[in-house]
């Protein structure tokens, strides 16, 4: 099978918060922000897969600064690890102020775990990830790190 | 006032289509892909204005192909003609479909016209537009007789 | 095909504007009222071909008055004319305040051009426009200009 | 404080119902055609009252006829009784599949009390109910009689 | 066909309302605490039926306290009386404000009449309620006074 | 500071998942669980501190059964390890085929860590959390040391 570049599957998503996205303290509800981190994280592995892939794990989703209604959000998610039907997606979210001229800020981060399925709801062989950069390098190196951990734990609990 | 370019405020906004955006023929709702237009233009010349706006007019709609759940669906906005307070946006929107290789296809375009408000919901004098290019003349100039017409037939009604 | 009228299909949807539906600004969002401005231009369009229709322009959508969260708004839809599978639906938004006694008023307007398609989602011969009244006859006129319009910006493109 | 007439506050409202109003089992949930009749009330009261309305009960209210993603649901509601602060109104639910020339048929049916509230939130004196007809007198004495079950059995749980 | 016990259906389901669960006033829409109990009802009928249900009524649904975004609201549901396919469900919604110790207050209460259908839409026979206690003897008796009184309603009307 | 137990802020809350929180798979949407998740998480942080809370992280959220419309969900939330300002929060989510007798299963597991924040959003001391069995007391260090970790992962970064 032949491997696939970081760049092939990255995607930018984005979207203005409306009311109805709003917590009831009137910011944006980190589960609405959760949801569309999974959607860019759904999307880039599915470009990379080109089959059906589910979310296995979400892990240091953490939340930087708060998210207002009228905000301009926006996902960027790629690609850092690739095992045998396990993708690991980085998703980056910024938000930007429409009404004034500063930059976008950071504003959640997190891995997104996927796997990839065949029709049968079978985890599938994925294309390998095809490395073209030091910094893809080590963003996979700490990737496979995280993964080979998860599995540690997991034959553990067994 | 200082004049903006079209590139500073332009937007490309992206989502992948949910079940609860279908209408009963199971596409996605044309509603749904309008609301997503129009946060597009509202973006673009918020970006433009620094101001509240709001849409005053949308003309040359038009559905080109079909959009269906699980399809990435992305909006395009760039202003084409700013009056004293009126801005024009072009909105263009493509499809993918994620699960092939092929190419992103051209679904919808539409003009959104803004108006740029002040506190008091009276319209204000928003940036001219830097033109930097001749493809961004060509539809400065279009976009000015299609204005031109709306104002025509604006006061043939009164 | 023997013919219908413009009674025959005509159809008036209404609804009281919820929170949900608002934009950032706290008015209710454009794209809210073009969603019920298209669905009551598909009742329209397939009470009158009785077959699957679909969207495929809309022109001339112009917001005269801005809509609040707690309005009654409602749309008048009717058919203004019809082609061998095209039908052009006049859409009307009315807005009341339910708190006076005020008369409601326009709120926005648009033209909605509908294909009926059959089962293999082509393009379907629907019952002619059968003309009752010289306002509808004059309606009829101005919707065929506007047809023969695009159907030639149409072949100018190509 | 002078009367006012059924005909006055009565209302229709519609909606095509869409894939997200959906149950589990691909019928349209009861809970959306019920949320609909509240409104149908709520506009109903507020019309006749022109203050903020709750709704305080629901009484007999009956599912006649399954309602089905994209029939046009059409809810009829008008005054039965007003008595001090408490009105009741009769809301009426009729659905109509597009894709045929059937009639539409009635779907549910029942009764909403609603009270008016001042700015402090507490029951304040409505216009008292004219009476023009036959038929709306009958409709009078039956929703009196419920509404004096409704106090019988309020003091009795006292 | 053997008899299963109130215990062994009944339910409990709570949520924290969200901001676009609200109404033009503010509060929680009571369409949406109707189709919260709505669930709550169909969830234990289920559980008792092992079938698809429908709402076939809703009687002496009343509010007692309004509810507000942010408020934590649980639906208690439990089986009062059985007859052949037809299973009434006894809801009771509670409130309580997360900001405070106060114990939460009953908010809502009612009945809702459930019909469990086999795989042609037909009415089908469910289990026998298998009673364990006085009160829930006394709920049973009250129960089929009101199943007896709607059907004698029924048959009059016809 | 007097001490809160964990019994004291656990929480139960369920629902029924509709159509309208599917993927484009035909599942639920995972972003809509872990939103559930996040709300479960809020109320119980909520109890504890009786002050407004945000949520900062989210760690090792593990799918392990995918979910269906349909389904019942039930999360249960309770406080593991309580810092100055800080909460870590056990979430877990079980679900339940209504069709069948099947007991409910593990779906969902995670920590979601939140602050406490005062009125002018910034971090305020919660009470202490008083352990009152050895479950809890396990379940507090390895908590700890989640929390120890993140704050020097936090220091090595700036």
């Amino acid at each position: 099978m032949e491997g696939k570049t970081v760049a092939c599957s990255k995607v930018v998503m984005s979207a203005v918060m409306q009311p109805n996205q709003a917590n009831p303290a009137g910011n944006v509800h980190g589960g609405e922000i959760m949801k569309m981190m999974d959607n860019a994280a759904f999307v880039c592995a599915q470009r990379h897969a080109l089959t059906n892939v589910v979310t296995a794990r979400v892990d240091e989703l953490t939340f930087h600064l708060p998210i207002y209604v009228g905000n301009l959000v926006t996902c960027h998610a790629h690609l850092t690890f690739v095992g045998r039907s396990s993708m690991e997606v980085a998703v980056t979210v910024f938000v930007e102020d429409l009404y004034s001229n500063d930059p976008c800020q950071k504003a959640l981060s997190g891995y997104f775990t996927m796997i990839a399925l065949n029709a049968g709801k079978k985890p599938i062989r994925v294309p390998p990830l095809e490395i073209t950069a030091e910094e893809e390098q080590n963003a996979y190196e700490r990737g496979k790190e995280r993964y080979n951990n998860y599995q540690a734990v997991k034959k553990q609990k067994q």
